[in-house]
């Protein structure tokens, strides 16, 4: 089967608006910092309907900024983050002067704002905080309530520049209080309708395979024509993304929903959700909705599972806690795994995950526990069970639902998946007591 | 004061070799997937002696492919990652392939590796994966030993452009094995030396204030002319990075140590190391050699502190386990915290993390125990409490190390400062001990 030929680029009702992103930042480039900036931008992008067809990261360096956003200004609106520190690396204003054309210009009443933030902190301001007060003579500057960089806007090329901080906390909160905001007033902005569906425990080729179909056919459909198909692979979960142009005389949305049927058939038992909702957020609702507590039994996860699941907000109504058993020891003494068990099998062994999942589950008194027992690496494997051996058991005081997995990859991807597929395993329970289905978010 | 003037760009003895990235895919626009790719290979290539200059991220679109490498393509070599897989959206090949004036051509021997593959894995290889046997006419594969897609190298405009799957591991494995070894061989490649010191508990501005004067006494010393200073600030750690250009006549890394003296006396007590190795990396270290062991008593990190401590290799020597106390009821049955201090003080107090630090030790056996109990947000705060409230107590037996910190921040912020405050307290008292210093790693 070829692949199917993808309609490039999409081609929509109305013209699509297009963002870049110019990243600032030498610890971008030498590897000291992820780019989560570039995703979160991403995220706000698309939720509000503009098109961000580029990301340029460019060092500290004067000249590069300012070549980059004057390349990026052939867009219809260009981002900025970073470089708005105290600090002699932090030359992103600079950058923007010189690109816009203008000079670097004190504000006296950001100089008193900044001043007022560090008196409200208990803190004498730094003099080379002052600099933070110098912005491009053309700038309209926008407010940071939550931290001493302020933003600003330059036109470059007729196009809106938006200069944001680094810090990300700081630069979402100015881009959903002020700029997004300001954005969707001036472009009528429409979001492209997408619809994913999410899969644990079946590869991409293979899932692509049995997609391709559905899509094809899909595309004889009103309003999918240009039907966009985006494969995600993220060990262990693929998702698949469908998105469509927005339209004025169909229901996109509508339409896309309606090839749940056929999907859900192609990709069961793996897929276990439709939607934007996590892995992680699907468990912590189905257990609130099924008024049921859960606590966790870690070993080679140490402690990740917890925290996976405490990530979503809200999540103390059903997570009771846990224990982290990494030792032999603690296994016995706190879990009741018994010494015959670890001895006769191993501590990576079906009983003793079953034994850690029990153990758990009577020391906190929780509805349902799961138990994850595994190699993680580099060291400790065997042949008999190489490294990524990891077993998995769920226990609702009923049932054993139990897992063997063989993973690859290092010590984080064997760790990253055991989390991810004890959440499916949970999922599955749930879903055959009844209490859960891939179509609840 | 004014900042200190940086040197820009840094020169270098010998020319230095330039590197872009050409990152692919529509994940990484979308919001998807964060681009720890870039991140990677900006490691690799500063501990090579490569300077990446630029990271820019395309979609999955032929001409916008093809267009970014070109344009990269005046670097001295070109990386490109993504979009190597066997879906209709994958098009790298087609577009290096254009981009190097080829055509697309099917690689029979490739081919025959890639079934093998799939035969050695039990599966029967989908007939979509074919694709990923068609190369560039002129390109030089590259093996990847680990996944389905391999990679290869086209020239463009007398550049060489590596192509690598997007999958992280393979990525990585790829370039380790393969193309960073031929890239330092061609380019006779030398790092330019740097050292790093780490701190938590003091703000960017209030350490630059320090350091700049250190920094433009320190370019007086040969070697150290072209002194290069980065501040990382990811809260609530603050990162300080010196480099220097090779010399051939300085020893460059020597003359960077000799300004650890000056740095200490600016930075302590926040500064808790100097060089590579990160907080955990260093408790790890220092509690093996001391042959100490840990456990954890973790009420909203949830786990959390548990998984960054075994994130290092081998913290089996180290680490015991813990307790998840995510409700009170865990925290009393598990801990034995009393339900007087519980109503007296409430769960996020100082008595409450002192005796979930003594209960947790005293369960597990260890040797020092470390307690958190704070409010992550966004619910569950009050005006004595607000949100970002956190209790942690370091117990080893005999001194109690206590904490109170009142963080800003959502949810994750909280949660990851509490876990880097927890180390930092363990390393306190390691250092007060004798047993830890900011110079061991």
């Amino acid at each position: 089967m070829a692949p199917v030929l993808q309609p490039q680029p999409s081609s929509s009702s109305r013209h699509p608006r297009v963002a870049r992103l110019v990243a600032v930042g030498d610890e971008l480039l030498s590897g000291d910092t992820v780019n989560t900036n570039a995703t979160d931008l991403a995220v706000r992008c698309r939720e509000l309907g503009l098109t961000l067809d580029r990301v340029v990261t460019v060092r500290d360096r004067i000249p590069e900024i300012s070549a980059a956003v004057r390349d990026a200004a052939s867009a219809d609106v260009c981002f900025v983050c970073g470089g708005l520190g105290p600090t002699s690396d932090d030359l992103t204003a600079e950058a923007l002067a010189l690109a816009a054309g203008d000079t670097l210009v004190r504000d006296e009443a950001a100089l008193a704002r900044l001043e007022a933030k560090f008196a409200a902190m208990g803190y004498e301001m730094p003099d080379i905080n002052r600099k933070q007060a110098d912005f491009p003579s053309s700038a309209t500057i926008v407010p940071n309530p939550i931290g001493s960089a302020e933003g600003f806007c330059v036109t470059v090329d007729g196009t809106p520049v938006y200069s944001m901080p680094g810090v990300p906390r700081e630069l979402r909160r100015m881009f959903d209080d002020e700029i997004g905001p300001a954005l969707a007033k001036r472009f009528e902005l429409d979001a492209a309708p997408r619809r994913i569906y999410r899969a644990i425990g079946r590869g991409e080729s293979s899932i692509a395979k049995l997609i391709e179909p559905i899509v094809a056919q899909a595309r004889k459909t009103p309003g999918l024509e240009s039907l966009f198909v985006h494969y995600r692979a993220s060990t262990p979960q693929v998702l698949v993304v469908l998105e469509a142009p927005p339209s004025a005389s169909v229901d996109v949305p509508a339409a896309l929903a309606s090839l749940d049927e056929a999907v859900l058939g192609a990709m069961s038992p793996a897929l276990y959700g439709i939607g934007e909702a996590t892995m992680a957020q699907r468990v912590v609702t189905a257990l609130e909705r099924a008024n049921l507590r859960i606590c966790t039994a870690e070993s080679c996860t140490a402690g990740g599972l917890g925290a996976t699941l405490t990530d979503v907000p809200g999540s103390s109504a059903v997570f009771d806690g846990g224990i982290i058993a990494y030792s032999n020891d603690v296994k016995m003494a706190l879990l009741g795994v018994s010494e015959a068990d670890l001895e006769a099998h191993g501590a990576v062994s079906a009983p003793v995950a079953k034994a850690m999942a029990e153990g758990a589950r009577k020391a906190t008194g929780s509805d349902l526990c799961v138990g994850i027992t595994g190699i993680a690496g580099p060291g400790g494997g065997s042949p008999e069970k190489p490294v990524g051996t990891v077993h998995i058991d769920v226990f609702d005081g009923e049932v054993h639902l139990h897992k063997k997995l063989q993973l690859r990859g290092n010590r984080g991807t064997v760790r990253h998946c055991s989390q991810q597929w004890a959440l499916k395993l949970v999922w599955d329970r749930l879903c055959a007591r009844g209490l859960a289905s891939p179509r609840c978010e």
